[in-house]
């Protein structure tokens, strides 16, 4: 039987605070009636005590989404907590988070505090959280880099205090996938009431590893993802939606699913992009505009006798209209033979050969081939 | 004792194939000094059968590079061979790569073959590369993807015919990277001559996974990566070279280490985008714009107490001048008072809660506040 995987997208937050990506209410609002058609379950909407604007934002989401959880961000103060609150009236299912630092390095130098106080910070914030809404999530941040039998004393402590999901984040990028197995392993196998809430993946991408630890962290029992389309978030991002959505349906046989309707992920890639003036690399996994381009000679001969043998998704999955050939100094003479039946032409093998040749001197100045050149060339 | 992991780039091969980023000789000649001062082994110059131009652009990196191995490409053809061997005759190190398809779908649907005789084709074509040259590497295309058992056989026989090195690419990178240590480690121990030939990684990243899988293959065995300068490569990319030697030198604890310098790699990422004309984006992980920057309140709070707090790398040790903060408004008095205080103003508490408060009404309009937002700020 498959498992359920909840997405818990935080485009809205963790993304938006990235230089120049800031968005306007009815930006932030527009963007989350698309996630909620993309089918996330859980809509991080903002940090409602960081600014006036990002209250209001939480509080617009809410009234315009009506499936997914509306989350809104504290950190483990009253006053934070209290904003969160209030922003989230107006939603139909609620849902706090609040936290505070569970590695030695935070604790020491960012709270000047001790492993027990924020043990016991935690424990409050959840409590007080919980006065205004039935769901909270508590994160423990930089848990990626705490000591793990010190994280189990805190996931146990916050779950007895009423948190329904855990978080645990790799704050700062720093884990490797099997370290992210076994921790997460550790903490499934060493928290005494882990059956009464769900542990999230929470990973930035500074080493590469946010996609690859969010499977691994699943693998070991997490069963929430926290991610952002395009990858977006602090310096070098968040996971990608996109990213982890395929890699639970490409791979059936880890037996996992989310409620992603994947033949979306291309268009809101798009979107939140322009929305957010931020560029998508042509080679980006998914959403790319390379991701589906085939240009070597070598790949495309193989492309077009079956797709399957360089293509694991299948374009129109993820709502690419279509696989691309793109001809230049690498294609070869099937690519080429291709493309010109396409065009209308038909050659025998001399004929082609001869073609061939000249394209390939065109290629090399040019670099790419497009359909005009290709006629000029079989007109001379 | 840390163990050497051996550098096979391939921007100049596998990134160069990619739409858009064809290069003139005289462009593959100046990236390729570069990448020798970068400290790469292995410089991948081209696949000489494909054009004229990409011939001749492998016989000018021989003659231009002095410490790295070049290597050409080519398919297990005699005259894929014969013009390989051609194009490295002023190699200082020559390296013929010549491989075949290994997956049953490669060898079905691309070659119309059979297994045995995949070995066959194999065996003759290493044979013939090694009389050109001492150094030969074999790839099993699609190894990712083929059966294990056979890979193991294809492995002892191109080995024994004379491999060096031989490379198991995730073509359609496929695989995840509890998987790929798996098959690695597999290969290792069911290999009776494995002795004599390094094991490469060339990975793709079509699900995220490239960098996670080159590391996993690592630790089961493999001493060589084949990586391109900010990932480029055939649809969504190959490895990034820059994030596989940031990985093993920030976990040091892995007990491997490269020949790359990387103060170098954010000046090098930037000549190859520049070349190429492929932007990096703003999130790309090591070189991106933002991959230092900070810039929700938490984050810079923490980052000013201590960097250690959100920096698992320092921005100097890969050729960053220094992290950013920059002002939004999910920026905290933190950040707000650091700013002020290096534009030479100082404030008690009141005041600057006073100008926090402006600020955020500013910042939710204008989005990104600069120095000269400030100070205007501040004299209002």
């Amino acid at each position: 039987m498959s498992q359920k995987i909840y997405v818990f997208d935080t485009t809205l937050r963790d993304g938006e605070q990235v230089p120049g990506c800031q968005l306007t209410t009815e930006e932030k609002v527009m963007i989350a009636k698309e996630l909620e058609i993309l089918g996330v379950d859980i809509i991080e909407a903002g940090f409602p005590i960081s600014s006036p604007g990002d209250f209001r934002s939480v509080e617009e989401v809410c009234k315009a989404v009506t499936n997914p959880t509306v989350c809104a961000l504290s950190r483990a103060v009253k006053g934070d907590i209290d904003a969160a609150g209030a922003a989230l009236k107006h939603a139909k299912r609620g849902r706090i988070h609040t936290g505070i630092g569970a590695s030695d390095v935070h604790i020491k130098y960012k709270f000047n505090s001790t492993r027990e106080q924020i043990i016991e910070q935690g424990v409050e914030a959840v409590k007080h959280a919980r006065t205004y809404v039935e769901d909270v999530e508590f994160y423990a941040e930089d848990a990626g880099r705490a000591d793990l039998e010190f994280l189990a004393r805190l996931t146990e402590a916050v779950i007895k205090a009423g948190a329904t999901v855990v978080n645990l984040p790799d704050t700062t990028g720093y884990v490797l996938p099997h370290e992210m197995y076994h921790r997460i392993d550790y903490i499934m196998n060493n928290v005494p009431n882990i059956d009464k809430a769900i542990i999230s993946m929470h990973n930035h991408n500074d080493l590469g590893m946010a996609t690859a630890n969010t499977i691994a962290g699943i693998r070991a029992g997490a069963r929430q993802v926290e991610v952002t389309i395009n990858g977006i978030g602090e310096r070098a991002g968040n996971t990608s939606l996109e990213e982890v959505a395929m890699t639970l349906k490409v791979h059936k046989d880890l037996g996992f699913h989310t409620n992603i309707d994947s033949t979306k992920l291309f268009p809101m890639s798009q979107l939140v992009s322009q929305t957010m003036r931020m560029p998508v690399q042509a080679n980006k996994a998914i959403v790319g505009r390379n991701a589906f381009a085939h240009s070597s000679g070598i790949h495309q001969d193989g492309f077009l006798k079956n797709a399957d043998t360089y293509e694991i998704i299948n374009p129109q999955d993820v709502g690419v209209p279509k696989s691309s050939i793109v001809l230049t100094a690498r294609s070869g003479r099937h690519a080429l033979k291709h493309r010109l039946e396409l065009l209308g032409f038909k050659f025998d093998k001399p004929q082609l050969d001869g073609i061939y040749k000249n394209f390939l001197v065109l290629a090399d100045e040019i670099k790419e081939v497009n359909d005009k050149d290709l006629v000029k060339l079989v007109r001379a």
